[in-house]
């Protein structure tokens, strides 16, 4: 089962599509070049929207959850990225430390890291979970609803390194965002393999800073298939400093807005798209969904803020381009979701709400919604089909351009690597 | 649908599998150990035989065929593993030029090309073939069975270059196993890489050469597992220029053979087998199938002599303890053949023949197969699910072995690479 794409302006997906696949050995090039010179992230995932006239990455996770909702199809592919991600790291590697995000009660939450353990495992290492909760003490027994159980350890700092009892790990895997800072337990580990660098967690990240490194991806890319970058590169702008609560601030906004708006709605001209765009208003920093504003007209901000709306908190805001999603599946919003573990694309699947917008963001926390996974011949491109009428083809072009956004997690992580900074 | 394996003794291979699966990371990890020191062949297929009591490979095939045998779930493993060796060896390249075997008309072998073309191309490569038939002046067009066609193109070759007319490759893959010497025309290639090696083709192969890296391999391998080398290592024998259309060749051949015999029969004695074990005798060089005995008795080299049967060339011959099959589908014997590209195995079938026996070499040419695909979830062992009752724990066991041979060969082209003697 397959998302429709609800609309009728798909021509240029459609083009898009065909460029890639006539492409594609050069691509494959491309993006081997380009991790001769970038490390790739160990792993992330990719959310991409399919607005039918454009297609673009709108989130680079760095720390991904969700690996549960791979298909058993998709496990070999990950366990073969493991190994090479493994053996270019640190071949030697017995132990991996997996060090969880804090909602490790959830169950879906927990059938993702019994997933990232059996891959790591059949990738030849022992695996086990260190929690980043100090008040823990003894190991804690974590029951799955499938059956089965995870051990969630209390963590061990020595000196240089860090542990379990009873184990020394090579490598320390973080599947924790750290939108609370570093903690100190993670601080100054110079004698093991920490991943990905702290300066990935979200309290350093800057989404600004990535949207820069996927502009450059994206130039660059456009003109290796002789394209318009803007068909797969949302643009930005970006407020320094932005204090709603204060006139300046909301004049600055509106500003930045109305000129977005404008660039916009000269490229739907550009395009024949006959829609209203809309661009939406986050913090630079954090993760949150929360004070994320949708706005189709500059004038928006007043009536929101007059309604009371939840504001972005003060500091740096991006005003971004808005993708509209126009795949559904049934009566529903779907979103692709592609997973990548080192240069590789692992799988994938579509993230499906039946009560969000077209122009809301999915990825909303405690919302439900519907995994679906892509069909397993997702790598597997058939390059005599017509554009638009082939999932495998679909999934080929999700595959490239999850890749293209963690290109630009490489080039983000490489421009705020603090040590870096000390060569300069 | 797997085979079922039709034998009262299956307690040793059961064994077997449990240690494999218990000591999954270790293996995994011996193997990324092992690939930091050596090379692994570009590709290469390993048929194994599966007695119940031991499990061995019996032929390890640098430039395998049937690559059209692999299903559309295992391709994209392919794929990836592909991408993965290219990058190692040359990154920056563009262009593939494939060498066929001779048996360029047979349909299935046209699907392997073709299968191996889509590979390549979706790893990032133009890839074009190219025949080693001197008489091929103009491209020839050869159609596929399934619809669609080929084209073999004359090789162009200048003085360090070889490629096509307006195609000048950086690699060169061999898909054609050189029985007959190394043509000229592959000759002091120094400008290109050429895989596989020429010294991997037919004619400089020696099968005991093999089979002295993979004994060498299977006691570091049995040592990690704390298990006998023998459940997994057929012993073999070399006897060097030997003549049997002369008596002291006959009298030679007889007392190896019921040395080896006698060896294979304390063995048996150890485990309990109530079988007659038998050895098989074959001509060290050499891919053919031809001249092969089976001989349960030192004595029965006389009957087959007067018999008039065919013999081995004059030359050195190998004896070699013979392996039974117990695999069956419905009737028919089945051997399990495992297909790797770099380091990694990515994917495998059954050789299921309904008219040969037990003992006998299934890879017959021309002689009826039906290829049967190892189940999708080959790759991912249960470890919880007993010994014996798991197709993919039984695929997974027989990955391994396949890499042991894989590593073998790797072994095997290290120690009789020309080039390395230079610096002894």
């Amino acid at each position: 089962m397959v998302p429709h794409l609800i609309t009728s302006l798909s021509g240029p997906i459609n083009e898009l599509e065909q460029r890639i696949l006539e492409s594609m050995p050069a691509i494959e090039r491309w993006f081997r070049l380009e991790w001769m010179e970038h490390t790739p992230p160990f792993y992330c995932s990719a959310d991409l929207r399919n607005a039918g006239f454009k297609l673009a990455p709108v989130d680079c996770d760095l720390f991904p959850g969700g690996f549960n909702h791979l298909t058993p199809e998709m496990l070999p592919l990950a366990v073969q990225a493991a190994m090479a991600a493994i053996e270019k790291i640190c071949p030697e590697a017995k132990n991996l430390l997996l060090i969880p995000a804090e909602q490790t009660h959830s169950s879906f939450y927990l059938a993702n890291l019994q997933q990232l353990i059996a891959v790591f495992t059949q990738a030849g290492l022992n695996v086990r979970l260190g929690s980043l909760d100090a008040s823990l003490k003894q190991p804690q027994v974590l029951p799955l609803a499938e059956g089965g159980e995870l051990m969630l350890e209390p963590l061990l700092r020595t000196r240089g390194r860090l542990g379990l009892k009873n184990f020394d790990p090579c490598t320390i895997l973080l599947n924790h965002d750290l939108p609370d800072g570093v903690p100190k337990v993670l601080q100054n580990l110079h004698e093991q393999y920490l991943l990905p660098p702290l300066h990935a967690g979200w309290s350093m990240r800057r989404k600004s800073q990535h949207l820069r490194s996927y502009e450059e991806l994206a130039k660059k890319f456009a003109k290796l298939l002789g394209m318009d970058p803007w068909l797969i590169n949302p643009m930005h702008a970006l407020c320094p400093q932005v204090d709603l609560r204060e006139r300046a601030g909301q004049e600055g906004l509106r500003s930045q807005v109305e000129t977005l708006l404008g660039k916009v709605k000269r490229k739907y001209k550009e395009y024949g798209i006959n829609e209203r765009p809309f661009v939406v208003v986050k913090p630079d920093t954090g993760s949150s969904s929360r004070g994320i504003l949708t706005l189709r007209d500059a004038k928006d901000i007043d009536a929101l803020l007059q309604a009371g709306a939840e504001l972005p908190a003060a500091g740096a805001l991006l005003v971004q381009e808005g993708v509209p999603t126009y795949e559904r599946m049934h009566d529903a919003v779907a979103e692709p979701v592609v997973y990548m573990i080192d240069r590789y694309v692992v799988g994938g699947f579509y993230r499906v709400h039946a009560e969000r917008g077209i122009d809301e963001n999915l990825a909303v926390p405690g919302s439900a919604f519907v995994p679906l996974a892509f069909e397993p011949s997702a790598q597997l491109p058939r390059r005599s089909e017509k554009p638009g009428a082939s999932a495998p083809n679909r999934f080929y072009m999700y595959g490239v351009i999850g890749r293209l956004a963690m290109a630009a997690a490489s080039y983000e992580l490489e421009a705020t690597d603090p040590e870096a900074e000390a060569y300069d």
